[in-house]
């Protein structure tokens, strides 16, 4: 497969036709991004590597970094995690409250901003300096030094995240958050300010992909099992109520930001992170959504 | 892979633990089923086949025939079908109405009851005998000719669904089903009411695993990105409230049926049928989902 | 208080302005009214009487019905008929099938459709010729001999109403329907169908205005308690989910009618009757809903 | 009438049952109170008056003090404050987050603590200094001097009051709070933890019974028209999802509190409390329920 002729031809195409969406407004910061930004990153467990467009540019890679969390509490907690967040797609928006109230605080999955809070709950008790233990973490596995929190996206959110600080204060309603909802906030918007540029983020999910994955220490991030496991719950719940439409249409297992940018994993294959800013009307990277599409139509390589 | 003793160890595991789950019995006609059956069947791309315990026996396909019938409005109709009844898992159980009224008729998708009927309507407008020509087009995939309605069972379900003829009425108060609910109700019912063994069904799935699938007339079902797409929604939606959790433990794409079938599909590589009539409480065979969580953890074969 | 006055000074007022909202079309025989009509009539417990308008025409009660069923099943089986429907407003749309599958088939009031089905259902079981026995009944309440069921109507509706076949199957599915939903609907279908004029809907419902009410028969219908019972659950029910703002405006206990009907009591005073089919989006008569706040506003006379 | 008699009776008679329910725990403070206090006051339009019981004993008004918000708002800025909060009833719990969501931020009514909340904004926005301004108004319309907020309770409920925060940021979140909710909560919070006796509780009341009603500064409060629509709330929605229940069997408009409080309101007649601090399991006083049944049922004399 002459994956960079794909990617390149796929590229050309969609940039040439019309970039519809809307840059997400609801974090003022984020809403001065470039809209046009549009970057591919393409790496394969054999190590083939394609860059296209604005692959080197750092973008806040927002809810992707719910993965890295997950895979962090998984890692520490193990299958103990799912007595306090469940692995089933929600049917309904990423902030919403209704569920919340009959699975009496229960989130669906880690992937919903209530799911990732109950995430971000275990790690806040779990480790010492949250934050910094959280990027040593992010640095590790991307095996890159150049990662960061923006202060200034985390401020942003957090100035007018009043949605998340009542689901936040919801949860702890129900006694699934233990500790403050303030440092558990805190905790969340920063997680969700990281910025990486496509490279950087499909290193960090190349340990989804390559079952002989090793960290920067050259440890073993998730065993097989737990591995496959990550996947299966981005397969389901990584695009919201989007998801059931991205397994249709791409059939990887992924996930997406309100950043514009999407990782795409396939098992024993590649990465393939996608970064534009224009968000579908369900929260989703427009040509994102419709690069992967085209490249696994076009490649007619999906897990099904 | 030794496929046969990995699956009869799995088999032999299991038959000794306690069997959990009830019998459905919202269908007087199944709840006569003995529950002790226990039957697996197992067949590959290149024709590796194993059967155990009670693989040939006949029982009550239920739901799992609403990925044949989605298939054949499928090959009908084009992407069309998808103008009717959406891609999304519900988050709810199988013959929730609550998500109907807020999606305005607009089935979740073709593997709760309501999309499933939404399919049906389509082959009964198309179909000039629906319920010969749809039993035909199962004989043809199946490539078996002992295959039938259970009269008793759909006359069974027919008396009693006042939910299905709830579901159905209401669907058709959108405008989303065409002919009368009554005819629709009758496929319906019938449709759910074959009956196969393990066998017939691990071969009636192969057109999902194998991607140089012909059936008995030597005809192609769907192309690639149709079959992948079936694939996708089976692995998004083919287990009710549970099909997060069947993805998570178990990674393939399925379909359960409350006659306690379940079928998974490993693209490329085989397709797997057990059948034990005790459900768990999601309404999925509680043996059933044990087999085949064991067969993957096992083989380390998942499609992730 | 110079009633006479304040209701033709009213009337004037209003008719003089726009006739908003619009027609019920959802059964197509109402459709085909003339949405200019207007009446109302005035019947105080010490037998003043005023009509203006268009009081004598006949026009479709429909749920104005449901307080007669309503009372009969209260007369014949007494408190019993709150095991099996509620007496709280149920801040939803009047056919909405979302609440009962919380409620586990309860409907939370005798008003809402589903909930005027269930008294339905009692009636068809303890009723000898369940539609003759019933406008039997109306006539002697009512204290008149010239009203029927409009047979065009209730067929009109039968052959559309899937919403009230689905919510009638569903309730059934719970068991909280003994007889067969076709016969329960039938009666339904009928009761909703009886044709009244101004004067005469003013009439029958003075068994709840006057504490001294006797049928033709010199029946009392109701006791004290049981009567203010009624009256309690048309001022938190009668206007589907525009209830508070009925009594916010209005500060009586009412019922309306898609047909554009409204009948309001003030107990130990009055009955009144409003017509005009144009109804607002709550599915009110319009100028029924503007004549009765207007008309308590003036008077200053509510029960508040 | 006899009313003395009538009240002891009845008091005699409850005293002398079982007192099933429980207090209110969720708010430590409140779980400390004695559970066997009992108190009634009767105050009527021409001031005659009755105490029986713990009626000198002061309590936690709680949700009581909403009407009292209600009242001041709707003098301060009329009937643009339905802009921003509903009349109807809500069918769910008093703290339900689901109906804001469908709602889009705008509660049903203003006795649900979202209302409340939104009330308090209003009067955080326009009182100089809102706390102490608004108990000098508790203090004008009682004509009592003896009236505080109580810290501990204030304190306590602010302790764990998440599911208020989570309502509160909610609300913010769609922008029906203007304010920083953490002054908006501080406000409510303080509101609810006012204590007053039974005497008071009548005595602050009295301006939606008597129509000549002046403050202690000789002021009417609000007109006819208002003054009937704030009774005709109270008669919907003032007691969560019993509001129906409590219509059918008092048949009074009137307001509930979780420390155990109830005021019933007979507009023309009298005001009447109760106080028993165990709860059904709607949230309202066991006894004082059944208290208030008891009297307007000996007395026949209800707004119906």
């Amino acid at each position: 497969m002459n994956y960079k002729a794909v990617l390149k031809n796929i590229y050309q195409t969609i940039i040439a036709e019309e970039n519809e969406g809307k840059v997400a407004t609801y974090i003022p910061e984020l809403a001065k991004v470039n809209s046009e930004n549009f970057g591919v990153h393409f790496l394969s467990v054999d190590t083939e590597e394609h860059g296209i467009g604005d692959w080197q540019k750092k973008f806040s890679i927002q809810s992707i970094s719910k993965v890295i969390s997950l895979s962090l509490a998984y890692k520490i907690f193990g299958d103990t995690i799912w007595e306090r967040v469940g692995v089933e797609p929600s049917g309904t928006a990423f902030n919403s409250l209704v569920q919340l109230e009959s699975d009496h605080g229960i989130p669906r999955n880690p992937f919903i901003n209530a799911g990732a809070m109950v995430i971000c709950d275990m790690l806040v008790t779990h480790l010492k300096n949250p934050k910094a233990d959280f990027l040593a973490y992010v640095k590790e596995i991307c095996n890159c030094d150049q990662i960061q929190y923006s202060e200034t996206v985390a401020r942003s959110e957090a100035s007018i995240g009043y949605r998340n600080k009542a689901l936040c204060n919801y949860i702890k309603s129900f006694g699934n958050i233990k500790n403050d909802p303030k440092d558990v906030l805190d905790f969340y918007f920063n997680m969700c300010s990281i910025e990486m540029n496509c490279k950087e983020l499909s290193k960090t999910f190349m340990f989804l992909a390559n079952s002989n994955f090793k960290t920067s220490k050259g440890e073993k991030l998730l065993n097989t099992s737990k591995t496959k496991r990550v996947n299966a719950i981005m397969q389901t719940c990584g695009f919201y109520d989007e998801s059931g439409e991205f397994s249709f249409k791409v059939g990887l297992p992924g996930k997406s930001g309100v950043g514009g940018g999407i990782v795409a994993v396939h098992p024993d294959r590649y990465c393939i992170t996608v970064w534009s800013p224009k968000l579908n009307e369900k929260g989703n990277s427009y040509r994102g959504m419709k690069f992967l599409e085209a490249f696994t139509t076009v490649t007619e390589l999906s897990i099904f």
